[in-house]
């Protein structure tokens, strides 16, 4: 199939487009998948993007200039361990969220809702507010959409999300449709309480959990009230891979086409495979680090665990043909030493490799876009079918720790 | 005073000195203190250096790009800790310790002896052998000069040290005589078992405790024996600065002036500038990474705890003027927070600093040589007076820990 590309389009200029918090450009789409370009005030990323995971202002171990030679464009922090520590505020005072992680590139902060239902211990939620303990020290603390915005709006990402409620995904249907109202309610509260718009861009999220009627009436109600972006939330928490499509399968075309999409906390390359064909545009997901910290390598040959006694003489890279810092310096042979003696260079190194490796995938998804060969690369590509195993230790949508690395 | 310049220096051409594991050039020297450039198999470093201390086949935390960036042209790594994990042979069959670390310049191997005596369960001394048990595992290992050459032999380093017996501080004239007697016999016996004489160096430690008669007496006999270079061991393990550096006036002029000598396991900014004044070339110490590690920061104007609330909101780098990356890149504050969330960026960061720290006192050190200035500046300079306080952890000769990170 040809790529299609749009009428006038005219490259990536930052200068056309001023005034704007965000602008996407589609250079060409092949059936529902899409190659484009958001450009932000601090500059652009490449889409499909994947976004390495900063939980606490830093991807864990990686100094900012390896981070960037990943190819990675844009990195996520997390708004409820930032608000708990340093806070805000500190973080606001020693410039913003850029300065402190040291990433002048574009970032990405989630709203906090995902964190506080899955690793606070809630007291309470209504309408209003969710009340719960934090993770950190038990102190009381209430998150609102005003609070998460006020959040954010200090911390100062490039793009933010609207304060949503992500119930389990066995959760019974009332209680989906109870959290998609809230979920909607708190969409136009961030949105009246969002005091940057001209530097931020806040993204909607989707809620509804498996039910095609519930994602239909949150996604349409969201997309009348405008939002820059959209992204789909409540998925990858364990409802399986074919019922994660299926949402994707009817959500997605009721998405503005012209708007970028963000499937959260997704994934392996396998679901990356599939839900760029199904038209996400962007992906966050902790898994390239907290399987690099478990010594856990991705290869496109499969995966690796190299604590394993066989690489111990192995003087190969983790991943014959990779250009990553690791595989062009160390050994499987050395690396699996440091894991042994507990230096912090095992982890760094996987660390390093899986986010390069996320990074050359999603530059060759791109370019099989550009040429018009993603259809055959898709189907054919040795990555594709790369998912989760029960020795995979996967979390894979929120942040990169409970408490501590 | 000007600095005297040998006769015939024709600067630094490699080219020039085929077929040596060492070259030693002293280009001037003001008093006692030289500057020069030693010339191995891996490149260069140039005199007074500061060796950082890679342990377990890591400088913890620091990839190589990082150390290399710190100035820093020589580092050291841990036979002790090497042979028992992951084994020598593994080293040699990843290549070498160079290719293992990924680290093509000079590198420096110590005996094992420090380690056996201050880490290790030792079971037996004897004229022969230390029988101890590893740290590790508990398994009885036998170590003798010869088994200190092959393991350093297999290691590949470009300077590898004689096995020497190194007694506390504190022991009896009859311990510390027969010390010395040890480790003139075992320097004998590493000379003969050190199998590439012609692409690795083996210096000699001069041990004898704070007798003056005993330290003689170990330099007059390890002259005799002609080693490419000489190490003053035994200090900085409680004695003192003052009498370190009573024992550095009468051991020093003992050695021959042609050939470099290295100060083990020094120390503080105090402890170099006295001891480059009295002719030591090279040093190694765990100070800047180990307190890097605990947050604790050197800077010209005194050393600061990273720790400390009062940084909390504090934008400023480490060290106000510091070209190191933690300084360029990162505030006190975000640096302050990642201790605080146990992020691995934390001990990263001020360990990168401390070395460049360090390394900006040796170019500074060689400057104030080359240009005649030395006496001035170590009379003046603000680090002249950075030393032990209380509340800093040192560690001074040997290894970066004894068991893990």
């Amino acid at each position: 199939m040809t790529p299609v590309r749009p009428a006038g389009f005219i490259g990536h200029d930052r200068m056309s487009i001023p005034n704007q918090a965000l602008h996407f450009e589609i250079e060409c789409s092949i059936g529902r998948a899409r190659l484009g370009r958001v450009t932000t005030r601090h500059g652009a990323y490449d889409t499909p993007a994947f976004m390495p995971v900063g939980t606490q202002g830093t991807i864990k171990g990686i100094l900012p200039d390896h981070v960037r030679a990943t190819g990675s464009q844009i990195i996520l922090a997390n708004t409820y361990h930032l608000m708990l520590r340093p806070g805000e505020k500190v973080v606001a005072d020693l410039g913003d969220l850029h300065k402190f992680m040291s990433w002048d590139g574009p970032i990405l902060t989630d709203s906090g809702g995902f964190q506080v239902f899955s690793l606070a211990d809630i007291n309470k939620i209504d309408d209003e507010c969710v009340t719960f303990k934090s993770h950190i020290d038990g102190a009381v603390v209430r998150l609102t959409p005003r609070r998460s915005m006020e959040v954010q709006n200090a911390l100062g990402a490039d793009i933010i999300m609207a304060f949503d409620e992500c119930p389990p995904s066995t959760a019974a249907r009332d209680y989906q449709v109870q959290a998609v109202e809230r979920t909607l309610r708190w969409a136009a509260l961030s949105q009246a309480a969002h005091a940057r718009a001209n530097d931020q861009s806040l993204f909607a999220i989707v809620q509804g959990g498996l039910d095609p009627a519930l994602r239909a009436h949150c996604a349409t109600e969201l997309v009348s009230m405008d939002f820059p972006g959209y992204a789909v939330g409540g998925l990858a928490v364990g409802e399986g891979f074919d019922a994660m499509l299926r949402v994707l399968d009817y959500t997605v075309p009721l998405l503005p086409a012209d708007k970028p999409r963000y499937l959260m906390g997704v994934g392996f390359p396998r679901d990356i495979f599939h839900a760029v064909a199904r038209g996400i545009d962007q992906f966050d997901c902790t898994i390239p680090t907290r399987n690099g910290r478990n010594a856990y390598a991705f290869t496109a040959s499969g995966a690796i665990r190299l604590r394993n006694s066989k690489f111990t003489r192995d003087a190969g890279p983790i991943e014959e043909g990779c250009d990553c810092y690791a595989c062009r310096n160390f050994s499987r042979g050395a690396i699996r030493h440091y894991f042994f003696a507990s230096e912090m260079l095992g982890p760094i190194l996987v660390s390093l490799h899986n986010m390069r490796f996320y990074q050359r995938l999603m530059a060759d998804i791109r370019s099989a876009l550009r040429d018009g060969s993603f259809e055959s690369f898709r189907q054919s590509d040795p990555r594709r079918t790369i998912a989760g195993r029960s020795d995979v230790e996967v979390k894979t949508e929120g942040s990169e720790s409970k408490s501590d690395a």
